[in-house]
């Protein structure tokens, strides 16, 4: 197994906490595990430890912390003086959140916070979201879009190839996709540890923002899970971005969304698409074929190229 | 990285080759990759693989041997070794099918026959088969079931504490979920060497055949795959066993079906279902638990407990 | 146009008020309208009239009575005048109850209470329930199963060919499909007023009960919505009776569950199909083909053919 | 009962006959009644005529003549004489075609030929496409796209509100849904003779083409088999030009592509929605509720105002 097991959770800064809060829970369907000073955490019903998202109160939007979960105990520390010595900014040792123990927090060349940690948190479901089968972390609570569990974030990054050694080097991540821009920069990569397709993206800063978040997404069941919660966002009044589609990267079934304090939000449905061979070779993308669009012919709108979180205020 | 990466193909036996053959292109949906002599060598459209399934003529029916990729060449010799020095019976190396390079073969205490392989022969989709995005295996052909790739098989064994002993040493396989019965005795295993849920399940051998097969899988994108193959079954005259339905076990969408011969073939969805917590203990259902039936109450018929290939004469 | 236009609303007695309404609500996904008195008034999020479930509080189970709507307020004194010259036990008019005007009504000859009805109440949904959409008649709350539409309902009655004149001479009620016993008796009669496959069902009575309710039905946009359904009902501890799966008859998607009182309640999806031909004849099903189970080939559960409410005290 | 029945059939020209026809039975997915001179007759696996798609080898493209059935021979009749008196240009009775008996025909007054019919020939499935369930036209086969039956078509007129009075008056035609532009004049109007939402639209023509077509629609029984159906498309090289999205009116989750001569043709599912109030009242939607976009904010694309069948040559 490798050393870096799965992306653990996010942070979420929001400058409008409370509707972002009802967002998550009531509209998006997370489930709150605490509210705790500035900071809500919340897990979808099957995700297996106590938070999967931190949503924390901020005077600004964006990311606060990345969090991957080692293997073992060992990996962690093996993991921690790697990078160490690679020369990234470290953080330090952090006595760890509500919902995992010690970490190890760090920066990418970007701004970008991230942490490791091993010991961690399981989810507790109480008397009303015990689930009636036993191999279920909580129970489907049906609230909501209600998603199964964290699946990936997008971050921006000015230079996406070192982001990639970055990726490459602290998490043993490996690159599925990519884009090979005309100009030979890289557009765009996507990064696994594990056989998920990805777990993390990174694709170009076309703002001017530093350490900004794309999108944060959650994986749900099926594509019509997608299509229902269109509507749901749709009475809620939520700003929906562009999809339900499928994107020629990765091919996953997409939606993405605003939540109120502007951070942009995914629901995915991957199918049954998983990257086994121990010895898969990036999938590149040139321009020209990404410029046919989506999978099915739909041109990619204007704002997701350039609106990230916090916002870059020239910009928008 | 494990030493094991995948389950790779399953070789099944028919003494109804033609039909068989029909049955697993035109109905299921599987894509010939190559007709060689008593073999068929078939995979599903995103099988990375050159094959999947190897169906061949047989004077019975169930399975040829179940083969595993490793990690690495060098995981490979290390498994072998390993494998020897463990005392299961060594077949030794072959040379290699039409679809990887040479394989250690080796049999388990119920007399399945495994393989392990590392060099492999990639999907070769031919003008016709040419997908329009670069990151599928082969073209979505959309004839008959049509699944994305195999997901796992169940053998059957009269002993599963002794097959789970064996998978967990010549595999490095973990239990996920399992049944424990009131005698003592484990009534079911179910096994992952990677982030799935399952890529191998053992049931208790209530027939009295030996090395018998309960079914073999191929998983579906969405829950809806599952259904509209219902119909293409029942319009195609295929027996439907059970389903579809959804397991408490796992919480596999599942239809099973029998094949021309009478070999067991599902077709699952798992959803977004996967492992990633590093320290996943196993799930244990008890006897009681197990009595509630499916998911959703329906109970698992006869048949299911009974049939197995080859069919244990007596039991039918 | 024809006299009756479509199936109104029925009435549904319970012992068990305030779990039956928890339950229509919160998990099935009905929109309360009007509480009043002994009875709740509750409609499916697209149901275009106030009401089209009457919940009643009554030492009882079972059906209270069941409105059709007409084409016209000539249509209704048409009907009226036809039903009593019939000579149908009538039960003359009455003012009509929250969600209607004036209403005429009559008895089938195994007491079950039905009447028609032209003057309507409109759904007015408030300030938190106006859809985003003026085409929908509620916003799509989500709520729970959350059905679109009611859709039909079963009755049992002694004499299908004497319940099959009753539909005929009072609504104009077509028969779209039916199943011949091989003792020449009619088995079930599937109803329809319009371009629906069916919005009542008649089948032979087995217990002993009068004026029994088999199951009453509302419609899903999707197949997937039954399947969600189905987890909804584990996870709220509803008992599952049957499906989800598919008839035969009708080839209608199904899932049936027991509403706290014990009344049978149906999750159903036609997909896309209509009957537009003019001259349609019955599909007559034979006993034989009946015994071919459900569509893909599951058995019918014994309670299927026994349970209705009012329970017949000697038969369950 | 209307005198008018339902959207029987539609012919519609191509000046590829070749491919047009390929498009129409391996990829989207109807079966070929007859092939018969310049014409293939096509039916949905669950239309229950002998065809609904009559493909005509031309030397342009759009509609050849839109076809509706009567509730009765006297029916037809009395439509007949009203058209006349209506003073709508008369073409007379024609013998019908391979699949019906004699017709109507008449035009409306921007040169679209339409005409009515009561005989009918039903389906006659072969033994290779008999159903396995009886209630079925024929079986299902599962090819392409595999759409359920014919839905509806939509037509380009240069002044809707005339063509609204045609509707009425020819087919006695309710308006479920209309846009109301701030000019004035109506920009589009969705028809219906029975309970489905529409069978017939017409919009405002923009080009300046005579009697065109804007598009031609079949029904799938989910969501999900237009998702899969957008995979096919794109797998054979079908120009997909928007979609799968849902309208904002009339709720239609839909798919456009050209089949190869470039007649534009839907795919769509309404979910269970149906109109059954027999005094419905029109939705009216005006020019800023439309400009919001597709019911999820889609933006609708240049060309789904221009194209149209046959094209406006100065136009595109």
């Amino acid at each position: 197994m490798s050393d870096v097991a799965h992306l653990g959770h996010v942070e979420v800064y929001t400058d409008q906490f409370e509707a972002s809060l009802d967002f998550f829970t009531r509209v998006y369907g997370l489930k709150l595990s605490l509210l705790d000073g500035d900071s809500a955490y919340l897990r979808a019903w099957d995700d297996y430890e106590f938070h999967s998202l931190k949503l924390t109160k901020h005077h600004t939007t964006g990311v606060g912390h990345i969090a991957y979960r080692t293997s073992s105990a060992e990996a962690l520390e093996r993991r921690a003086k790697l990078i160490e010595e690679a020369g990234y900014p470290v953080r330090g040792w952090v006595e760890g959140d509500a919902g995992h123990g010690r970490a190890f927090r760090f920066e990418d060349p970007f701004g970008h916070v991230f942490e490791l940690y091993y010991d961690t948190r399981r989810a507790e479901p109480g008397p009303d979201d015990t689930p009636a089968l036993k191999n279920m972390a909580s129970r489907f609570h049906a609230q909501g879009a209600c998603p199964r569990r964290l699946d990936h974030l997008n971050l921006l990054a000015e230079d996406v190839s070192v982001f990639r050694t970055f990726m490459e080097t602290c998490f043993g991540s490996k690159v599925t996709e990519m884009i090979q821009l005309d100009n030979g920069r890289i557009g765009g990569c996507w990064f696994t540890v594990n056989n998920k397709t990805y777990d993390l993206a990174c694709t170009e800063e076309h703002g001017r923002g530093k350490a900004r978040l794309h999108h944060l997404t959650y994986a749900t069941d099926q594509r019509e899970d997608i299509l229902r919660a269109a509507d749901i966002f749709l009475e809620n009044g939520v700003h929906i971005e562009t999809g339900p589609h499928k994107h020629a990267i990765q091919g996953t079934f997409f939606l993405y969304v605003w939540e109120p304090a502007g951070n942009r939000v995914e629901l995915a449905n991957a199918g049954a698409r998983l990257i086994l061979a121990p010895d898969h070779e990036p999938v590149v993308w040139t321009e020209a074929e990404r410029k046919k669009g989506q999978a099915w012919g739909l041109k990619t709108i204007e704002t997701f190229h350039t609106h990230g979180t916090p916002p870059a205020p020239t910009q928008e």
